[in-house]
């Protein structure tokens, strides 16, 4: 029910602005005795952190997190307790001046217009509540979802920058944390930063596509109708700023298929259920089924840039609008490791849900 | 939390399986005195139908509504009373003999073995609780929801068939109720119907894509982090049987033009804001922005077909399946009216939500 | 959230007005593969069922309910499946004409008032969805609650009616089901006899304090801080029609003595905690200590008496009122069956949710 | 379902141990534009702080409250943007070797035993997530609430410390804040401090009964079934640490009256209905009718006392023990303040609920 939590056994609620003292979450439902430090939850961080390349936001963050609450140390290993866990971030690189010239106008393409439509006050400061400074905080909450399926690995990967695609086929996982990008084709990279280049100088910006796989998901997580993973999924990746598509395993290509070539058949290999491809990415009837689960996202272009753009003002005003500041050319970059977060809070969440409904099945 | 209840302020809990004596749904938080009669339920379960036409399942349902609570004669008109709506719909066309041939064997695709795995029972009898059959009680939920939004219609209309896309340019919203794959283009009809008949044929099934169009939504339904408009939307699109993929706007296209293509610019035309595109699809920054809300779904094909497929049984021992019984050759076709009616229910809910929060801001 | 659904992982939504069709739930959350039949739902059923004896209302109800949902028959045994549970009991003894005097004046004590000032219409006939008809559906869910904690026995007792209280000395277990009372104390009984035969007469009514006790908790089902149990019990048990106050353990007596004679000390029984006392309730801190836990609760007498009492119309003049129909002299008796399940609901929750959080605990 | 949130429309969730760096919570679901500034919600903060006076705990604690987000300036006003209210207050006081006794040692009466079984992990110091320190929190939300509600006023008193009760006769409402036990009657406190003092010297504590009196409440706020206002209140209530028990109106008295003295009769006053009496406590059928909502509650005698008595240890072996530390000999005194937040809280939220719901009947 409320606008600012996400999940329902294991919850969290974020809270701030992006030009506030802090940021923060808070995050509910963890079981006790799970190890967990800061550092645990910093090398995520990390990962999201702005001004780290020239091909994000220049922004400068450290975006070093303090746990508040629901840690203990026995015999000098810092455990969960099971109660809250409260997290806090304090803004450092905060340059108001920035923001002037979009006090009164509003940018295309952003929530100025219906956020100051809807609540009749406005935090106009690096788009307050709007900013894509919270998702730090999913980030945070993402690093102990991990913690509570620590067999399951999630990883995210660009595969599609502007329009630029990559190739399938030099796909290597190993290659994704080795440039800025998070690609898996290392062939693409090259290309890509000069894209960027000339989208910065351009003063425009760029979309991009994200892969999420979830690898050693058990079978079984989900619900058949309204509790559907795939629903959770999909809702918890809309959530992220800037998304306008979801797919989940071959997604919209299904469309355009046979059921004959699209369902998933299968085969013992040994005592293990093998499926012969993975089209359903993963989830089958809202279930997990064991397979990779896969989620693809799209990623609008970043809606403020420095080029010239028609606007109304808060007067009710035909103008003209340039907007400036330390804008990402491209958003999605840094929405990979945003994405993984919420995927592991999905699967958390349900790795919990279904341990209460169905664990002593016999 | 709960697996079975869809919503916050407007929910609604569904029950029933396939072959039970019924399925019904229970729907909450309508508010009192809204004219309601079964007549109003029934148009839109009659939409959804099966064994209407000959590119749909050949099940006959008369799908006949009751309403057993939550609405009160009063000097001759029907009203809500702000209390739970009842809504029963008896099943009547029960062939299980039909099901023989999956009691052991799981259809790829579908599913038997995520939800055997979860569950370790499961009524095989027409899908049990997954089987679409689910769906005709969204749709009267949804028939409720839009009488708490009467300003605003929703229309939804297939897209593409298979890989069969209509031509935007020959859209003509009159034509979507004059054919049984409500296409908005009167010359694809042809080729779908023979598409269908070849799919029957062969035992085979295709997919499809089914755009939403919502016209008249106020601003400032949505909220700007987990409560987004879209991420709701999207949650519920998905749980909707066979869904793979969602999008907003222009969706996936996104990704692939600039940012000074992409963002809707806005001017005044008199008194009222206008916007000069609609990518968006009516959502900025999770909030509705009165322009048309434009949701995208795509359904895979349906995995129940004729054709042999590879596949395992309840003893792990491989096998072969041909599934009979009366099964859509395109699920998506019926799918149209369950994509409005869970696009209404969002904005329903929305609408109550934003009206808690925000309905008295100087 | 909403209005008409208890509970978080165990949860059931109710509907249904006293005099329409039908009343029922629906029940989300059961674990799967539990024996559950008809029967086992009717039996508490039975319990609460007027028309039984001299001493509640004549209204006669066979209360007969059906499973429209949720339970598979598998090699002969009755199985839940982990869906919703939908329940149904038609009404049978419909005597709309008892209520003309009410249509347009409020009954003193009543929720006429309230109700029609909220919700601006109101069905009259047996105070719609205010009577305690709805409790019945309370006790099927609550014998589908102690299916999931058989283990668990929940047991109920007037111990007050009016301003007569029992004798703890002669406290009966056995005595409980020998007397239309619930009296776990036989030498009250004539004299509470007398004192119904003498309220009918004079055609005014009583309340009662109710105890129920739980045997056999679990050790830790609770939370401490908004999810205490008590909490949670408090709440269900006020939800329940004309109740006006509850109590843990020793209660309000609490508030008068010393903290050295209040708290319970423990010992070590062999390998077993004994606590040396119960003033706690079985409950510390919020969470189960695995001693009974003891749950007592006030309720009213009934609002509808046949003494002329003075009250308003909805033209808001002045007038007076005498209530007929077959009302309960002490509407606390039925109350009984009503405690223990919802007592039972929320132990089955809480099992349900500890499980999710606890169950893997080194 | 949170263990830790409080709430639907307007709800809150606190973290914090006792003797962690701080404690705060989140508040989601306040209306933007409302005035609110960090003195708002200190000064309700300073009622209930501890070290103020001789009867309460002698632990020192500024409780300086920080708004870290969610309040925006706009023309010098400190305004609500309608985005979370991150609240934090730090943790000064820390003696955290008085806790060295309960180490290994359950104290009887309190959460220890508990909290260790269910968690497998315990913060001794201070009662860690048990500790009343947490109700600053609570009163800290309850600041927010009552802003939402302006024109309701709140108001709460000590009726009984131990089992010495006021005289009813002596209400005097301006004498409430007069006195360290926020007694309505001036002639007990005299006798209150003495028997506080002996407390102290015995090394014992004592129990109280305190009464929150609403006034100016709308009418309609509540539901008839689960979404009762009294059992909301309840549960809110009782969630408060060592509360025993709760009373809506005249409560457990009710139930030893007739029915034709109970019911509050009703008579126009000009335009406005006027009850004769109040026994509902302004509650009826779960709905507010206007009337003062009257609730009380048994606080128990503090359970941490310095007597010796006997308990077991984490080795399950037989000890005893005596509680240092510095202890409220009576700690329902301070409740008194938290009885009234919570009580705010409450009221917030089904205002909302009901504005969502009702708020355009004709």
């Amino acid at each position: 029910m409320s606008h600012n939590t996400f999940g329902h056994m294991f919850r969290f609620t974020t809270w701030g602005e992006s030009h506030g003292p802090s940021i923060g979450c808070v995050i509910d439902g963890t079981p006790p005795r799970i190890p967990l430090s800061e550092e645990d939850i910093q090398i995520w961080l990390d990962k999201r952190r702005p001004g780290q390349n020239n091909v994000t936001s220049l922004r400068k963050e450290s975006d070093k997190v303090e746990i508040l609450s629901g840690v203990l140390e026995e015999d000098g290993k810092k455990l969960t307790t099971g109660t809250p866990i409260s997290l806090i971030v304090h803004n450092e690189d905060l340059k108001s001046k920035d923001y002037e010239e979009i006090k009164d106008k509003f940018r295309p393409g952003h929530a100025d217009y219906t956020y100051l439509s809807k609540y009749k006050i406005r935090d106009i400061s690096g788009g307050g509540r709007q900013s894509a400074r919270e998702t730090a905080m999913r980030v945070a909450a993402g690093a102990i979802a991990r913690k509570i399926l620590p067999e399951v690995s999630i990883k995210g990967a660009l595969v599609q920058l502007g329009e630029s695609k990559i190739d399938r086929n030099n796909w290597d996982w190993d290659n994704i944390d080795k440039n800025p990008f998070w690609s898996p084709d290392e062939s693409v990279v090259n290309e890509w930063n000069k894209k960027i280049a000339t989208l910065i100088k351009l003063g425009d910006s760029c979309g991009a596509v994200i892969e999420i796989t979830a690898k050693n998901v058990p079978v079984g997580l989900g619900a058949p109708v309204y509790g559907k993973l795939d629903a959770d999924l999909a809702g918890a990746i809309i959530s992220i700023n800037a998304v306008k598509g979801v797919e989940i395993g071959n997604g919209f290509e299904a469309a355009s298929i046979l059921g004959s070539e699209n369902a998933d058949e299968m085969r013992m290999k040994g005592k293990q259920t093998e499926f012969l491809s993975n089209n359903s990415g993963g989830i089958l009837g809202g279930i997990s089924s064991g397979q990779d689960i896969v989620v693809r996202f799209a990623v609008k272009p970043t809606s403020s840039i420095k080029k010239k753009k028609k606007t109304i003002n808060k007067s009710n005003e035909d103008t003209e609008i340039q907007t400036k500041g330390r804008h990402d050319p491209c958003v999605g970059i840094r929405a990979v490791p945003v994405g993984e977060a919420m995927v592991a809070c999905v699967l958390a969440d349900h790795f919990l849900r279904n341990r209460a409904q169905n664990s002593d099945i016999g």
